[in-house]
């Protein structure tokens, strides 16, 4: 590959929205310690503004009841649980992205449920019980939070309703009722609350939005933004507990994600309304073994590149691995979905995020962007990216050359670097046996060994310009950042002689 | 190099007592928040049974206090320091090695003083205000800690009589004098006490320990132990804050250990009494710039792999980088003798002492120790070693065939490797700009860089004995361990197949 | 009350073994952070042996499946939550008392089930699966934990099996069927396993003790221990969520228990064989009201001076109020069953138990227990004991004569306090406005308002006894400790002339 | 005493800037462990925003050194301690009130030295040396902190040069030139940093601010506030470590503060220039044994109830016992200045300073204020309050009479209560023997004894105001919240009938 000249006067568009929401399990498994703990680990080290998952409203969070009195069926709300699930959150600095479902069994218009947890995907018995927990639930959470809070929170009107297992029958018509009726409830307590769907998955998507937008534009909805979904991965290959997918081409998904946003644009009240992504991953299976892999580091690597070219944001289904949907995993690594496996062990698309939030704390302008690399210019002189492979077998190395930079001025550059021989879990954790059951010490050997490397070296440039090497082995992710650095030794110091004495 | 082959039935003299002691800057220095995060932050990797250091009845620990009562001079004694220390050191499950010094300046003869922080090293103005004293600490402690646990504290006395700087003038008979007095101090509380000297460092070892031992022999006292210290470099080169060594051979190092096993051994009754080196390193001096370099990791792990040969124990100097003796340090990275840089930073001689404790948990006989590597069956049927590689500017291999492994069987071999490319907190420093005040986010990147990388593989066995490669980088360190492991995996589960799909 | 004289030459019995075995909410709910952390507080302060529970079986434990390959239905076990669960239990220094029960649905009879969370409580569809099911379990947990140490958790066989709910038509029949089939698995793996049964509440228990006697007689089983509970209210009157109980006689319930052991013991193999109570509370409802106040805290402290009379051990059920029998609480506190509240605020009789663990701490010899008050002459040459008001509505007064003390000698006399006036947390709720959803605010000030109110003065014996008065508010309990003290005020210390001086 | 009204239009005077400032022990003890958990300790339940202590500049923070090279003197500094010790503070929230002092050994002119600890109280041998060194100071702060942070942190110059053991002869014309020449040097390198002087003590106060204002009026220093400090006890009486005052008659304090007010606001261009009182307690030794006492608590009370009438701020000297002035303290109680007693033990007036940040914290008007009592509305529509005992040997009663509230609304009232029965750690360290050295189980006994008994019932009003009674004992500081509460039990519940069943 040539050089890549970075002009410091060249403005490239890149909408870095890494942290801005994660996915996660249903919120009853929230109530977990190992839940809390991987949420915690993913906050410390990359720190989301909010997170948004299933099961607000299904059995195990207790919120909907009915009582007889007198004859008189009654409702009465609990929120015991919630107020858990949400003071522990926001004690981890993340907040809610309400996605209001799935349907209380008491509520429930009838009996089909998704999930080895058994959520109800039927539409309410009465929409106006519906309304009234919907209402009760956004008075409550302002009473405990605090009104300017909670209207902070974005909220969404159900999950995948063109599929038939998330909305019975994939009934359009009672979805744009539900949403209908939901969003006016939502306004009717105050206009500010940002509300958003139809929150689809691929394959019906544009058919599901045009039809949407529609509905929106003849009833006159105010509303705030589009949701919806985005996997890039072909049909599964099952075997045993496990899902086996060939990956899209990644081309085609981003291709896919336009059409969303040129539907939209279409209706001239709605032109420009943001886009949110509320999941997206490779595979849309919680079994899906590439989840675990570096090649899914390096793959998201781009995506992270380019999902905010049409969307305002993109949510990583999802932050850890405690989740049920498809049953209790039998193996930490498992192919679910999370950033972080189960014993706290991060796998290796955790640090693409975790260096995408190192980018974006960095501040400044973007300069460049290919299919393999992202560069920055930062707030404090310097330079930074992201550079990855995703479709070699072997290493590449991208040769880049800073311009405009001050005749003899030293350059530290550090790089953080995760590829199979460095930050490799899922393969140490295969060498060690496959063991379903791992003992302290093989947890605490998995969690030591899923760092990054870090390098440092100094460059030096002798004219204008300075060129620098970034080599990326195979399914890897390197991030860099280069600085100024003028090294005063202290009185007596001499690295060279420190390190060359004997 | 030829292949080293290891033989089941082959049993090779190896004493690893790497966890029995370590050194602490002044016992005053224990109050410090720092010193006890870099001293937990050792008790958790590596885990030593005792520390020693100097100081304890120095006047910042404000034991010793005489008051004017009706014209009499009387005495009390002030434990608040002391007790806050020792808590503090059983809370991180270290126990005291208790060396008695330096002088209180109340009870001192004179004014000599040693280091910045002026330990007062003249005899006592009265002896048997001393042992007084002394007894009164014993006694106090067994109050407060129980008296057999008390009783399993090892005690020296006084540190380095045979310098000038440590002892007034190096006078050998007052310190016999002072030994004595303190020997049958101590003897009168408790028999059980053990209780050892000179505990003099290099250069006229010899001389003394005859000269002590002829001394125990003429008046009859049962010591418990012989103590003396152990550095390895040539006299310094300074420069500014700093000094420049370079290293003695090792060997020469070796021989003058023998030469004090074979002084005790002439005596009858002292015939095997245990040796205790209470102090060893490369440099003598908490500005020695070897200490922080890779160089120093490798080096050690040779030492570490040999001072057990004619020692009871060996007592690193020091644990960490709190240390005052030549003034407050300019820098984190300034050449002091911790295992540990301020910061919380291990260095890579903190790894070193890691391998070698994590090599004595795993049990087991040894097999082979030559120059560069030393190699234990384990209790659980696999291997483990630690090689280095001290001497080469580049890589060396060390090639071993396992014998008598049972054909067909699968290995899981794990690699941690301490090198200059994988850990290597001195160099990221140092290209950081060698910041003297280095920001949170600086220490936290320098802390991620100083851990071993970890590699691992599978190995199988054609026939019965089981070929291993272990490649050890310029001044590297790489602990090795080589398990048996039978892979059953989960139901659909295929890693080949995982890894390879695309 | 006359004076109660305490001669060091009386021996009274008293069996205290409060901190054997406690009770918890279903062992699913043990994946909670909530429940973790109301388990580390109760083990902090007072710290049980063993912990016991329902559903370890259940589904939502995940552990028991069954699959189809080539046409053949397959078992497969998963362990993963179980191993979270025990991990964390014995992070915090409890062990499992292993309940084995309720029926995985998929190896179940029939459909029946209990509670909210739909425990399955029929017979196992076969009983090799089940057997096959245990032995799996405890092969695995050998295997994680190590032989002897899962050697040492006692084993019941299901739970309270002689009520229809928790055992389909309480079938007698086939209870001892499984009994004697589980006796049989869990014995093929090692004889040395503690096995015990049947597990009954009150009611039939006389019947049902006697018939499982007879069973285990016949059969020459060598069950280990025989297994009951204890609860001590009358039929409860219902209103909306919760129950009003009037107490039993407790002399009653003290009676009844004395059944069990003479039964036993009139099998000439059985006599003396121990007695757990593996469940005992004042209520048998988590809605039971009675367990958040002060008087269930008198009487507690009253069953605790007795229940070790003809029991080996008795376990309260339960720690902590994560529990879901009858659904989600509304409010912190609705008469949940345990001694930690919702928001990890200790309800009176959470100090009950403390106090009796602090004494047995103490260790020494009874010398006196009536029906309000136990003594005992501590290890250290002093006394200490618990007194309780149960019965009267205003405060009353023990007066205690120690014999046989030094004339003249000091005494310390601390006193822990627990009634409506110093530790009352659920007054301080229902104060603030009974808040289901208290904030971060009122959490903290209720954990402030939940400890005992500690006192202490000096008394002073002018003669070789020394009188002690104790004073107990209604429904208080009082811990107190006499120790000889000897005060030696340091130098120019005068603790009158301090706190007189104006 | 009569009834006090609490009327709704009636605001009072009451200046609570109870958080502003707190004082410490010399800055290199800040580096101990002990220190750092007692100002934890106190930032969590207090939280100050600023601490100030001496000995920034003396010879234990080591930031000030000379060398010779090339047989030219020249100067370094080192900040290791420094940037340690403010890296902790700003970690707990709070920030360095800087106190410019003591004098380096080697910059200073003298040899007089002031307490145990030694610190130089000479001028400096070279003012541009000084000069360089506090400008050096601030700029490498800047550089760590960033600008606008250390912008906001107050400095004053020097402590005490009014007394001789504090500034060589009490010499003012000298003072006067240190603080011109320090205040040029400071506003040389940023004109916003907050400057004041003369921080002297009673005794000489009004010569010296006299002097000093008309000096800053003669040179035209726009000086940023003047500061001094405020003891209140007559002379001591010394025996053996303790000292033994008499209070001063609060009143002659408060008068002699007036006085400082008046001398500023004589001058046109300082009229209302803040006044900080940068260290005030009672006595001031840190053997004062009055500290440690109840009734300091409620001396306290009283002054944080008008210390604001004419100062800006005023800060406690000091937070916690880690302090050297007289020596090591022998006891954990032993008059030290500290709001904490060594072993972390909250003193009785630490809750009279938490208690005035919680009222701080209602927000609110005040309403009431007399001799013993502050009442405030808070913002939420209640009502809160301080009352103390300093005066009665016996309880005292305070009826309050709160006007225009709802009728019929019913009110919770929280009381916190200190005083000689329910929060006395001190008597509890008596009668438990005065042990100097307490074990484990005695601290954890001490510090649960030294938090306040919390109080509450429900008032309910039948007319249109509200009667409340506190009640206060002899030494008592009481803290009260009165607030509207509509109390809504739970279906079912009914907290009457759950603590009358029986």
């Amino acid at each position: 590959m040539g050089t890549i000249v970075i002009n410091r006067e060249n403005e490239v568009c890149f909408h870095n929205n890494v942290d801005y929401c994660v996915g996660t399990g249903r919120m009853g498994l929230a109530l977990t310690k190992e839940y809390m703990d991987q949420l915690k680990l993913v906050q410390d080290e990359i720190g989301f503004s909010f997170i948004r998952g299933h099961g607000l409203f299904s059995d195990d969070m207790a919120i909907y009841h009915e009582y007889e009195e007198n004859g008189v069926t009654k409702v009465e709300y609990n929120y015991t649980y919630l107020d858990r699930v949400f003071d522990q959150y926001l004690e981890v600095g993340i907040r809610p992205y309400l996605e209001l479902g799935f349907m209380p069994d008491k509520l429930a218009s009838g009996k089909q449920t998704i999930f080895y947890w058994k959520g109800n995907t039927t539409p309410p018995k009465d929409y106006s019980l519906w309304c009234d927990m919907v209402k009760s639930l956004l008075i409550h959470l302002m009473d405990r939070y605090g009104k300017e809070e909670v209207l902070s929170w974005p909220i969404e009107v159900w999950n995948e309703p063109n599929l038939p297992g998330f909305w019975e029958k994939a009934d359009m018509e009672e979805y744009f009722k539900l949403f209908h009726n939901t969003f006016d409830a939502i306004k009717s307590i105050d206009k500010r609350f940002k509300v958003g769907g139809p929150a689809v998955c691929g394959g019906t998507d544009e058919k599901w939005i045009s039809a949407f937008m529609k509905y929106c534009h003849e009833n006159e909805l105010a509303i705030d933004c589009v949701t919806r979904h985005h996997y890039t991965v072909e049909l599964p290959e099952p075997e045993g507990h496990y899902a086996y997918h060939k990956m899209m081409k990644a081309e085609d998904g981003f291709n896919n994600l336009k059409t969303t946003r040129a539907i939209i644009d279409s209706f001239d009240e709605y032109r420009g309304l943001p886009i949110n992504i509320t999941e997206f991953n490779t595979s849309y299976t919680p079994q899906g073994v590439i989840h675990d892999t570096n090649m899914n580091a390096a793959f998201l690597a781009q995506q992270l590149s380019r999902l905010g070219d049409v969307n305002e944001s993109y949510s990583y289904w999802t932050f850890g691995d405690v989740f049920e949907e498809m049953g209790v995993p039998f193996t930490p690594f498992h192919g679910g979905f999370g950033l972080v496996a189960n014993g706290c062990i991060p796998k290796p698309t955790f640090w693409t995020f975790a260096f995408y939030k190192q980018l974006k704390k960095l501040g400044g302008v973007c300069r460049y962007r290919d299919e393999d690399i992202v560069i920055i210019e930062t707030d404090n002189g310097g330079f930074a990216g992201i550079a990855w492979n995703t479709d070699h077998d072997t290493a590449i190395t991208k040769n880049v050359e800073l311009m405009d930079v001050l005749c003899g001025q030293s350059y530290s550059m550090i790089q953080k670097i995760v590829d199979e021989d460095t930050c490799n879990p899922l393969k140490l954790w295969h060498d060690l046996g496959e063991n379903p059951y791992p003992s302290k010490e093989q947890i605490r050997l998995l969690q030591d060994a899923s760092k990054p490397l870090i390098k440092s070296c100094v460059l030096k440039n002798t004219k204008e310009s300075l060129p620098v090497e970034i080599t990326i082995n195979k399914n890897g992710v390197v991030f860099f950042e280069i600085k100024p650095v003028n090294c005063k030794p202290d009185r007596g110091y001499n690295y060279e002689k420190v390190v060359s004495y004997r």
